[in-house]
């Protein structure tokens, strides 16, 4: 099992820097669930590469991909919208 | 076995123009793999949560999600880069 604090929240940071931290929390715990939502997506994606392709030797993998739909209130009109999200479980 | 016919490549048009396609190929194959590429892969993680959650009426789940990386060759510098790429099989 793995606590809460193994989760990486991709978002507009340059995707080298959750890279970063996902070797981190893999080097710590052996394990990280990297999570985004909407565009974020796509640089989720690119962060569980790198760390598995690009970084770590061959040492970790993808070990399970969930999609999924999450309602965010718009911050503008208040309304509940659909949201698609992703979460990378990478680990050895 | 499904064919390579049953393949949709998600791009820069509307997402529910993708969800219609998808739609129509389980309807004829009861199954379809949505394939996108970089900043893409936002949009197929929509269009299949789109096509399992609100259309569909809960007859089609996500069955696999794989991620990958794809070298493209760049068409301003000839250069080989590394891109992410996505394949979310949905059926019933």
């Amino acid at each position: 099992m793995m606590g809460p604090s193994n989760h990486i929240y991709v978002g507009k940071k340059p995707v080298m820097s959750y890279a970063m931290s996902a070797l981190i929390q893999l080097s710590q715990a052996g394990e990280v669930n990297i999570k985004a939502r909407g565009l974020a997506i796509s640089r989720a994606v690119d962060v569980a590469e790198i760390v598995t392709k690009r970084l770590g030797n061959g040492t970790f993998n993808v070990k399970n991909v969930n999609i999924s739909t999450e309602q965010v209130k718009s911050t503008e009109t208040g309304e509940m919208r659909n949201v698609s999200s992703i979460e990378i479980l990478v680990g050895k």
